[in-house]
């Protein structure tokens, strides 16, 4: 990602123009504020606003007048309780407000998490820039054999490298001939295709961009499937860049959700019922599990 | 609305702690900050945290890096155009929470309206304190006999001296027995109510709190429907509270929403086709409008 | 729960006529339509409508253009799978409307589930009717001494007998009243209070009702919190009723929430490492667990 | 768009398949169950489920136990009170699911209206289809240059000629290059990138396809954004067949939708006031106005 002179000065300018506020500060956020954190080739996710800390979300949960507690031992507990119980609404009392610059298949998956508000760049108004992800060779993986929708091993040779050309070669194309149509040329009688007709030619490596606003609750939610593991490695950077400014955020909100969401475990009736039997000293097996197979491999991956 | 001494010492010690901060600040809305404004006999709204301002709004609908220019006259402008076309999500990303104390009769009402977070103080937690919604006088209104869901004059006499009574009393009454229920007493084996029973003894008067957190685009829905004289008085004077409040927050966005949204009207077809009949100097009765005895009302309230 | 002859008759009314669709029909849930499904001393759940059946959510995974394989093996498979791995769009594609009557301290708990569409008997238009919730003898609980939020032992004897006298005598007393400043009387130069300002005189146990609408997902997402033992019993009557007809209008789809929602188990980090140190037959107590006492209680409740 | 014989089979089926329901049928909809409308060059709109109808929004709005007056003039009457009047919840009560086949570019513009379930064919997961929309040539339309989110005039000649060969060209070279990268091929070494990296070479006028599902109040929203004559052709297509498809669902309620809302004008306070002052015999202008140049001549484009 390069920003140009101006973004950078634009950027720079806001971090540097401060001023009093009696609303709760988070020192971790202000740190991050406006910075652009790089994401993929051309990526970047930027902290624009937010609303609310660690004892805004006790100070809700309390509906009370004041901060409340200074006792920030008692604040951490709080909230350990309120994760631990699915008590949602002091999370959502928290609010974050992002610039985000994401390829368009990337902003595809994204915006299927509909509780959130979103401003994207518009490409009926306004032009895109030549800007399109190309991934990395060690991200370039082969169609997973045992999954019908994740990776394999990383491609190589021949194969790599004519993915490549003809990754860089569409785009580039692709975006000549989008300028092409654009372009109006009176003395060749050349009128310039609307722009919201034009962009159908782009591909969906190019990059987009929003404002993201979300509470604190629904990100974590929207975290929690996006860095997992199973989610595609070209959203999971985004997701885990905002992992670490969350953490920055609210210190004990995000440690209390990396215990109980990210790091936790979703047990079925059965599967409760099969550890009993483990922890009893029973050999279970898939065929006395009750379990299909697929369940079976998922069990065993967490448990042995 | 009598404030503890506590809650006033906590509210000044909140006003009082400033720190500097790198977001966008709004002046107009730092000075209402915590401060408990005033409704009804005991209710009140308060400020208690706020993202974005006029400029904000700008900048979302450009996704742009920087605070954007810095002419006032063309952020007003833009903010109008993107009230005018409906253009919601620039709104969007400007938020307010509140505290607010009100009658469990107008919760039940505002809570309609889903597009907010929500932490109410629970009464299955805690106990809830004796204040009661009594309708000053003026205010104590008989039923409309024109309008369904309306009200008429205003009562008098030894009526209006009876339902003050009736009020008083059976609130007092419900809240002693509340008291009484709930309170053990082992000499007497008595071992006290369920408080998330004994709240059911409650009449919809007593006053409830909650902290409500909004986007701006939906709290202009709320204050359209609930500002508007078609609504309940008990639930207009907050709805008027907090129009105070977002005037001096966001100005621009505040004089758009007036003129295009609270000081405008919506026409039906119908109602375009007579208006330009009249526009062309011909006379529309009720008989040759096609509309409704209630449309026709409606209508000639207007334009007379 | 005593509905009038009109009443009866109009539901008998509905479930005599029937005519020819081409939609997805479901048997089990053909059968429960518009059947008033008695729920506490005058509540009732009733099934107004629903959108879709088993196999509809397996069509819809599959962005299908017919109904898709007929082999109900594999749609509980499917099934399975989605709700394991929280795909919940699939589960989002199937609705039901109910029509719910229930007290007003039950309706003011379920309504903070948003994510649904509510029409409720509007005070403000018409009189309510003189029906209130009046606990049964077993029902009446002491508050917890060891949960802030939940019920002990049954009340006994004389405190018993004190508690629903004062229900009752409130309950009419509050009627009587809402009644009397209501009724105009000209002989007497009374208007008769508006209904919007009467209706505050009544207690929290009167019954109201609406009109509920809600997807699958979001349903099981209610269902999962208000049929939990934590939940209050006077709302988790309804969430048990309504289990009882979700499992005959989408059988697979409930089995699955049975066994990975309702008798699933969430663990945190933490929780899984302590099952690990166990199984690998280590002794762990709460010094050596890191978990607080309130964590470490609702553990061992579940691994003893 | 051509189905293919197992599709239109499939269609078929069940559209023959037929039983009896005692729900609400509405017989205007039962006649354009499964059955594909054709939109652009390949789309179509399918619904696949409805739940209500005119009566329905009625019997909410009322909560009544049965289906409730046969009237169906009450019905209508009450209908457009409701929609006069900003009533939304009864509206909601009624629900469609729709099968909707679209370019991406159209796609994502769709997507927006979060107050829908969507359901979209994975192309993580599978392959997507050699489909590519490609405008006919009356709507090849030049940039607008008096709005910059419009269209002008329509491409003539070479230039016409040459954009649909670049679209063509593009869309088929992009759609070989993605074929050819997901095509394992052992003996020359050759894995096969993962579908989920391949499909951001494909352009966004390819066709994808989902299951829509929504409320009629949030349809309406919908359908008067995007079939207004301000919104892209390639979007308004599909809104112009749902208004259809609705028209025939809830007769009442389209009629009074399209009266106050798509033929329906919004009026400022300040228009309010000019044409009250044209009402009163005055001559007006831009200049005794207080309008903008924008905001007049859109007020000049419906008052003349």
């Amino acid at each position: 990602m390069a920003l140009t002179p101006e973004q950078k000065a634009e950027i720079e300018a806001q971090r540097a123009e401060t001023q009093l506020t009696a609303r709760a500060v988070s020192p971790g956020m202000e740190k991050r504020l406006y910075t652009a954190h790089e994401v993929l080739d051309h990526g970047l996710v930027r902290v624009i606003d937010y609303m609310g800390d660690d004892a805004a979300i006790c100070q809700a949960a309390r509906v009370s007048y004041g901060r409340g507690t200074k006792a920030v031992s008692n604040d951490t507990g709080l909230i350990r309780y309120l994760m631990r119980h699915w008590h949602s609404t002091p999370f959502e009392m928290c609010e974050v407000k992002f610039h985000v610059k994401l390829p368009v298949f990337v902003a595809r998956q994204w915006i299927r998490h509909r509780t959130a508000n979103v401003n994207e760049y518009s490409a009926r108004y306004s032009i895109l820039d030549r800007e399109f992800y190309i991934p990395a060779p060690d991200k370039l993986a082969a169609q997973s054999t045992v999954n019908n929708q994740g990776r394999g091993a990383v491609l190589e040779g021949a194969e790599a490298a004519r993915v490549l050309d003809i990754l860089r070669e569409d785009a580039m194309r692709s975006y000549d001939h989008y300028e092409d149509m654009l372009t109006p040329d009176e003395d060749a009688g050349k009128q310039g295709l609307a722009r919201e007709l034009a962009r159908m030619n782009l591909p969906a490596n190019i990059y987009t961009q929003w404002y993201w606003k979300i509470d604190l609750h629904n990100l974590f939610h929207f975290l929690r499937l996006r860095a997992d593991h199973h989610a595609q490695y070209e959203i999971r950077v985004y997701a885990a860049t905002m992992c670490d400014i969350v953490k920055d955020w609210v210190p004990a909100a995000y440690s209390a959700f990396e215990d109980y969401r990210l790091g936790g475990v979703n047990l079925s009736g059965k599967a409760v019922e099969l550890l009993k039997r483990r922890l009893a000293g029973e050999v279970v097996t898939q065929e006395n599990s009750g379990m299909s197979k697929g369940e079976w491999r998922e069990f065993t991956d967490v448990w042995g």
